[in-house]
């Protein structure tokens, strides 16, 4: 890979972006499974429905730019999804375990956030027009994902996982 | 690890963060000796200070809440800083090149917004008035960090990028 201008290295933050989302695409069924809330399933799940209309949204993007999608492992998405998968794994109490997916989940989104508001930035220096109104799009999506997790760990969840033993 | 209470993932999270501000302890001299920018460079610097504070408040932490900062590893931040390194490795034009730090460091930043704004949460879910005082603190200098990163990106760095041949 050669980054001789800022126009190579969007194309390398989208494909970045584009594998990320699909490692997000198979974690998010694992969530919605291990939830015992029906809030937060049902907020994953809605989150799912979501990353597959983002990930279409990205091969507009990619096919606006006559580029293609491949080529990048998102090794930090690899990361994160890895310390969601071993929280998943430990033993916990069903409402603490819902507090631990919505702290694995929000770092998820984290990731997203910066990740599209760097594209998003750059897109604008580009003068990518189209390009992005399709992507600041998902990073609104990005952003209200990340408040309803909080609304709902901060009404429910977070308060039943206190109310617990064995402290 | 059992986790049968929300105190108990709250010591897990404060570990896993304590771990991350540990690995970025580490990256951040090498990303402020890669990038070209005098302004992201003192940026850098200012941050490396900023994160011994915020390690030196983990272990008030630690020592208010009578345990142990060791024992996790944070695979997500592993994975951010690996993904930082290969793209430090690239073959890239300066300016690029700090366009591409200040995306990697904003995801740093994102992920301990996120992991910060977990603990707040459970810190003041859970009564811990005093270290949700110094959580807090923290999660206001890392929300500033990836404000002044932005910044320095749209005021000048990005418009440098663009300027290049080799499209």
């Amino acid at each position: 890979m050669k980054l001789n201008n800022l126009n190579d290295l969007f194309i390398h933050e989208l494909k970045d972006l584009y594998n990320a989302e699909n490692q997000i695409m198979k974690a998010l069924p694992l969530m919605a499974k291990e939830a015992s809330s029906t809030d937060l399933k049902n907020a994953f799940e809605m989150h799912l429905r979501e990353t597959e209309k983002q990930i279409e949204r990205l091969d507009m993007v990619f096919e606006k730019l006559g580029q293609k999608a491949t080529g990048e492992k998102c090794k930090a998405m690899e990361g994160i999804i890895k310390e969601a998968q071993d929280i998943m794994s430990e033993n916990a109490d069903p409402d603490v375990m819902d507090a631990a997916l919505i702290a694995s989940a929000q770092r998820v989104e984290h990731y997203e956030i910066a990740g599209y508001g760097t594209v998003c930035t750059f897109a604008k220096q580009l003068g990518h027009t189209e390009v992005l109104n399709l992507l600041h799009q998902t990073l609104e999506e990005e952003k209200s994902t990340d408040m309803k997790l909080t609304s709902i760990a901060e009404s429910k969840i977070n308060i039943k996982a206190e109310n617990k033993g064995g402290r």
